[in-house]
C-alpha cells in the first residue's frame, strides 16, 4: 500500500462525540450562552479533532513553510525575480522574515520545507530537502509536473507532517514561499472550484492592471492545454500546481490522519486544501482557517471549505503570516474548554 | 491642579515623527508593500503612541477589569440577577472566568477594580478597591451618580493606569464587569454619538424582544429625565453611566498621559472611550480596537471613534475577553518593525 493509500485510509471523520460533549460543556461554562460567537464552535471543533474534550491545549506549534519555484514565471507573471525564491529561503532560516517574528511571537518553530526552489539553499537548521526538481515546468506549455512527481510531493509532505506530530507538536501551521505561485493557486482554485479564473486572480505580490489581465489570460492558457478536473485530484495538481502545492496536500492529509488540527494560510495554502480535500473529503475536519487573504481566490476557496477565517486583515504575503496570527485565537478556544469554571462550581447563579 | 487636570494636560497627539519613520521602515521591509495589510497601519501607530521606531515590545500586558452594579437593574433590564456582578469578581479573582483563561493565555495579569459593586467582595490578590458607592442609583429617577461620585470614579482609574505603568507594564487591557451595564453603555453611546437609542441597545447577555423594547423604552426615560449633554462629558457620565465606566473613563486618560496603549474591549469599554474622548480629544490616538462585539452599540462607537476593531468573532461577553484575544495581533505589529530584516540586510532583491 502507497504511502497515500495508507494515509488516505487513517483520516477518520472528527469526533462527534467529543463535538456533543464540548456543546454541552459550552453551555455550563460561567459566560452567558453563545457570548463568545465564533471561537465557541471553534472550542467544539478543536475536540472533535482531539476526539477529546475539554481538548488538549493545541501546543507546541510547528510552522512548514513549502517552497518551490514556478516555470509559469517565464510567463511574466510577478514584479519580483524569480531567485527571490531562494533569498527568501535563507531569510527564513537567517529569522529574519515576517513569519519568524510571527513565530517567535506565538511560540512556534519555524522549518523550511524546500519542495523544489530553483536555486542552491545551503544546509541550515530548520531547512528539510525534500527537492522534488529545480521548479516546476510551464504549465502553459503543458503539465507542470509529471504525476510521479506530485506524488513525490504529497508523499514528502506527509512525511514532514508526521515527523512534526512524531516530535510532539499538536498544532501545525502550513505556509509558502514561491514566486509565482498565487498563479498556480488561481489555476487550482478555479479548478476545484468552478468559479471563473478572472474571479480568483489577485494582484499577488502587487501588480498592475495590465499584468492581471496577462496572468488570467497565461492561467486560461494553462487550463485549456492541460484540461485539469477535479475528478482526479493528483493529475490536476501535476497539471498546474506547484511542488509546494504537492508538499502541502501531503501535510494537510498527514496531519489530520493523526487527528492534529492545521491551521490554513492564505490563498496558496487554501488552493493546496481544495486539492487535499478532494483527494480526502474527511481531512477537512482537521483544518482551521487562520485569515482571509486579500487574494480573491481565497475567498472563494474558503466559501467551498465551508470555513470562516479567524483573521481578516487584508493581508496578502504567504508564508504562514495570517495562519501564524491565528494561533493564540485557536489556543483561546481551547482554552475555554479546559480553564474555565461551571456556574455549579464556581457559585455563579445561571440566568432565570 | 485636579488629578484630571493634570492628566487632561498631560496627553499628547501620538508622535507624527516617530509615525512617518515607521512608514518609510515598512516600505524596506523583506515583504510586499502593503502586505500585512491593518497590521502595517497598526504598527506605525504604535510607534506614534510610543514616540519611538523602531516601537518597544508591546509586554509586559496587565489587564484591569472595572466592575460596578447598576440601579437601573430595578427596571428590569437583565436576565442575570444581580449578585451575579459579585459571584463573577469572586469568579475574576479565583482565575475561573474566561478572562483569566484569555490571560494566561497572553500572559497578562489580571487585575480587578471594585469601582461599586452592590455585595461585598472579600479582600484576594489581583483585587483593587476602589468602591464610590454599593452600586448607582436608578437613572431613570435621576442621575446614576453625583458629579462628585464620577469625579472620584475618573481619579480612580487614572491611579489603576498609574500603577500598572510604574510596574513596568507597557500595553494596558480594559473590561468590565456589571450586570445591567450594557442598559448603561447604550446610553452613553446615544448621548456621545447622536444616534437613535434604538439603534444602539443591544440583548446583552441574551434578552428577548419584549425585554429588549423595555430596555429601550428604559434608556430613553433615563436620558429623558437627566438631559445629558456631550459637552459636558463629566455630567453626562454622572447622569446615565456606572461606577465602572467612570474608572474606565479615567483608565484611558491615565494610561494616554503615560504614553501607554489601551486595548479596548466591547461596547462597556467604548461607550467609556467616548466619553474619555470627549474630556480629552487626543487620547484616543493611544487606543486600539481589540474586537467588534455582537452589540450594536460597539459598532456605533467604533464608527464615531474612528477605529477599525481587531477580532470580530460576534463576542459579546465583555470583562476584556475581546481585547485580551487581540493582545498577540498588537505585539505582532510590533514585531514586524522591531524584528523582519530589510531587503538590503537580508540580501532580498526588491520588486524591479
Amino acid at each position: 500500500m502507497s504511502l497515500l493509500t495508507e494515509t488516505i485510509a487513517a483520516i477518520k471523520p472528527a469526533s462527534t462525540e467529543a463535538m456533543s460533549a464540548a456543546e454541552e460543556r459550552q453551555a455550563m461554562l460561567t459566560k452567558p450562552q453563545g457570548s463568545l460567537g465564533l471561537l465557541e464552535g471553534l472550542g467544539t471543533r478543536l475536540c472533535g479533532m482531539y476526539a477529546e474534550c475539554p481538548p488538549p491545549l493545541p501546543e507546541p506549534v510547528a510552522i512548514a513553510v513549502f517552497a518551490g519555484d514556478h516555470g509559469v514565471y517565464a510567463q511574466g507573471v510577478s514584479p519580483f525575480p524569480q531567485e527571490v525564491t531562494t533569498q527568501m529561503v535563507g531569510n527564513f532560516l537567517a529569522g529574519g522574515a515576517v513569519i519568524n517574528a510571527f513565530g517567535r511571537q506565538v511560540g512556534a518553530k519555524v522549518l523550511v520545507v524546500d519542495m523544489g526552489v530553483a536555486g542552491d539553499v545551503p544546509a541550515a537548521p530548520g531547512l528539510v530537502v525534500r527537492k522534488v526538481a529545480a521548479g516546476t515546468a510551464d504549465m502553459t506549455a503543458g503539465p507542470a509536473m509529471s504525476e510521479t512527481q506530485a506524488q513525490a510531493g504529497v508523499d514528502a509532505g506527509i512525511v514532514v507532517a508526521r515527523d512534526l506530530v512524531a516530535q510532539g507538536n499538536r498544532l501545525l501551521v502550513v505556509g509558502d514561499m514561491g514566486i509565482a505561485n498565487t498563479t498556480a493557486s488561481a489555476a487550482l482554485i478555479s479548478v476545484f472550484t468552478g468559479v471563473d479564473v478572472g474571479e480568483v486572480t489577485g494582484r499577488g505580490t502587487g501588480i498592475d492592471d495590465v499584468m492581471l489581465a496577462h496572468k488570467v489570460s497565461v492561467i486560461e492558457t494553462a487550463i485549456g492545454v492541460n484540461r485539469p478536473s477535479a475528478a482526479d485530484p493528483v493529475a490536476a495538481l501535476a497539471a498546474v500546481g506547484g511542488f509546494e502545492h504537492a508538499g502541502m496536500v501531503g501535510y494537510l492529509l498527514g496531519a489530520a490522519a493523526l487527528r492534529t488540527p492545521v491551521v490554513l494560510d492564505g490563498v496558496i495554502a487554501c488552493s493546496a486544501a481544495l486539492v487535499a480535500r478532494a483527494i480526502a473529503p474527511h481531512a477537512a475536519d482537521y483544518w482551521v482557517a487562520g485569515h482571509r487573504s486579500a487574494e480573491p481566490g481565497a475567498t472563494a476557496a474558503l466559501a467551498h471549505l465551508g470555513l470562516v477565517p479567524l483573521v481578516d486583515f487584508g493581508m496578502r504575503l504567504g508564508e504562514g503570516s495570517g495562519a501564524a496570527l491565528a494561533v493564540p485565537l485557536v489556543q483561546a478556544a481551547a482554552r475555554v474548554l479546559r480553564d474555565v469554571a461551571s456556574f455549579d462550581s464556581a457559585g455563579v447563579t445561571d440566568r432565570e
